[in-house]
């Protein structure tokens, strides 16, 4: 597992100087000659059939091949984004873009730019937090301290921590199954561990938020990717490959089913898909 | 397989009368009920660990289960373009961006409005243009006779059909993988048999153009996702869901490893990652 | 007024060869030089206090000085379209962008996305719809039976002309004035002509649509922005400067006055600004 | 003038409680009836032909109509940033995107983008770096203590204060033209005046940066723009507004003058547009 960069990139880049006589930059990702594409060093046509897509985005974006267990828990954490509905403003920034008439990726670029601080953002944001409660730790407070300390910051500044809470779901399926899986897999690190002593913290401080709050799939990716080795912003990142298809199939959706430039009224509407069914057996 | 759409979207929807007496309007895709999330009528935490993304992917843009050879060529689709290195137009305006500062995902957008009618779009030219070639043989001439006079026609324009030649590959090492495993899967429909009379008789008419127009990865994906039966913008859009983690690495790396505010020029570079490599034989 | 650029761009691209042995690019349009820029010529700290903004535009784009007349012509085509209310596609993808906490710009860049085809776009299709018919005229048809001919093949295909029908006005204010003002100022050339013939058509027609169809705001700045030799994709443009201001108004609004992460009803407002009033005299 | 706000929108947010039985959501920008669009509640079609478009985007943005000297100035800061030329990285992302064959809106929407903290962005850090200041003398220091405080700050985090300095201009012609007709308007007040201390501070202090840091256009519209009341986000608001048409100049250029899909070397360049002139002695 590469060694996770935790360093504020916005903060230190103002004054880091240029490389004097730096006379060509640089590059790590792929390399392209004629009728050969390397993807930090593999060559494309060799990892087609062999990585599954999952896999490849891990090495591209992490330098080097997931094990098999993280291949299967990185395809988790990308399923488990895959769509939210009709209602998430992501959805209806490309609704209301598609709508217009414009291009597919038009739609799909503004969905993109919804992913802002209190969409999608809260992982990086937690990702950040509980790198702030193993500071915690690291300076001598047992890991329930310094999540009771964090917790209590939280309550003082009448806000709720990132990670936590949804404004439907009471407890989030998703984050339930990728702890299970980071368990089953063997992947549970540090920054689980922290986001466990958190979630503990919270409902023992319940009367301070005037709810519960349960972790929610933002806080599950969040501990995990870092966990995993993620840079904050491409813990970030990875939401927004998990959420894009989702994207695309509302664009689509709204292309083929209905008028062009109708309002788009977020509570207006009925399901009408394929009842709840089961995967069949064979599906592993 | 589901029925394929090849309606042509734009055209028709303005004429569209809009329904009367249409309360509310219906989406097909997800539903939300508290702590349940059904995605095309499937559990989300039942679809984590036991679907690939790349089949989730396939799920919810296309209604049903992909088989599992569909499951494998999927996945091989996306892999094939992941990333293609510095310079195309989609990694430029991300890295331009990220240069600014800018969030992660405002990198993703402008890269994403980058895949453009030159840069992507051949997908969703090259599907239209096989459908085309497939009505002229519906109407009677057979599959070389309708390749030639597609071909001839373009020579007469002076124009370059959709799905052939690339700027610096003369033999697309992934357009060759992807019709490989399409031979192999079984999945060989009649989009690829289009594409495959196209390809010869572009090679009898090479001095029409000047150049040898060996078919791109563009035209591979196309045939290929004609034949699965994807619509005409999600085939394009399929090359979006490949190409997202690429433009992420990229602007992920320009802020990690380039001064702010550079001028990126996109020749003066140098690779430094890791040289040429295999997988290990463990990987299928 | 500079020479009509009326080629359709987008068709003669492809074609176009690479000219041979080009070392270096051009622009015309801004030169740097120490403590000194010019735009078109002219150093920006002269133009600053000397030009509008409107006309300063028009200088960036044309590549000359407007008339007085058409300087006044400019600043209210660009007027015109300043805001239409919560309800355009654009101001929701806009404020749906905003309600996740995304910075300004990226509201402003989902909203411009939302300009498509059937928002804003009309006014490029308006411009080649006129052209198509001054095409008819200069081959030795009247500019009435010209009208005629393109209203009659619009009826036949089930479609509404670019530039005509409101879903919500019955005479467009916006139109009736910038052709108030193109009188005055003696600016009316052959695509205002053009277009009036047209609206007369429509009105002999309407049975065969079913409805009226009054010009529109777009109509009336694709005619005058034709006379005034503007490009097809610079018409558009002009709709994009124009509208611009109410992107960010409404994003601002959003941001100062509505919670977070709020599912946006398109119908579901009130108005609660200023009440209807009058400009001052001394103005103008 | 209507009241500043000063308000750091993103941190309030977060807590801010929904409303109780907040039936309808309301909004004060724009009213619409059949036939009657009213704008802060002028007409926009008497606003047409009486109002230049930089004053009516300050009616929009402020609630209220500009007097004469802020109308004149507003049009003079909308001016300044039009064009900086082909190596900016929001120019280069633009035409990036056009490069392409995407529509203009898409080139307008990633250069949008790249208006990120270190390009364009430094306008509201420059707003809220003045604030600051300000804060300090109302707390009892005199002006230039508080300037040699701030400044004494970001040497000591080897930061450059944001609004001044510039990698190419040593004086900025445009500030030098903005803080002229401030003076000549009477429209300075005291975030000018705190940008002056600064400005003398940053000059005794040079070699605590190791060069000199002249006021930028950046630092001029921000001090000017919170002179004249406008909210953080609307500073930099204005600088978009600026600067789109430069965007969109780029891409038709690059539309109309290059090869498609061709790599854009920021630094290849020739200016072939007009040599240096001056306005009409006509032109006020």
């Amino acid at each position: 597992m590469p060694p996770r960069q935790t360093t504020d990139i916005g903060k230190e880049r103002r004054a880091q100087p240029r490389e004097a006589g730096q006379a060509r930059w640089r590059t790590a990702l792929t390399s392209i000659a004629p009728n050969k594409i390397l993807i930090r060093g593999y060559p494309v046509d060799e990892m087609m059939g062999r990585l599954s897509f999952a896999e490849a985005v891990y090495l591209l974006l992490m330098g080097e091949l997931p094990t098999p267990a993280i291949g299967r828990m990185f395809n988790a954490i990308l399923v488990s984004s895959l769509d939210h509905g009709v209602t998430p403003p992501s959805t209806l920034a490309a609704r209301n873009v598609a709508t217009t008439g414009a291009p597919m990726k038009d739609s799909v670029a503004a969905g993109v730019l919804a992913f802002g601080p209190h969409h999608g953002g809260d992982i990086e944001s937690c990702m950040r937090f509980l790198d702030s409660g193993l500071a915690i730790v690291r300076s001598g407070k047992s890991l329930q301290e310094a999540a009771t300390t964090l917790v209590e910051a939280f309550i003082e500044d009448g806000q709720v921590p990132p990670g936590f809470g949804h404004r439907f779901h009471t407890r989030d399926p998703r984050a339930a199954r990728l702890f299970q899986m980071a368990l089953e897999l063997e992947l549970e690190g540090e920054h689980v561990r922290m986001l466990r002593g958190i979630e503990r913290a919270l409902e023992s401080h319940h009367e301070g938020f005037g709810r519960v709050l349960p972790v929610n799939v933002d806080g599950a990716i969040a501990a995990i990717s870092a966990d995993l080795g993620f840079a904050y912003d491409l813990g970030n990142a990875v939401f927004l490959i998990s959420r894009l298809p989702g994207l695309i199939a509302h664009a689509h959706e709204e292309r083929t089913r209905q008028t062009p430039m109708r309002q788009i009224d977020p509570k207006d509407h009925d399901y009408d898909g394929s009842g709840e069914r089961r995967l069949p057996e064979g599906r592993k």
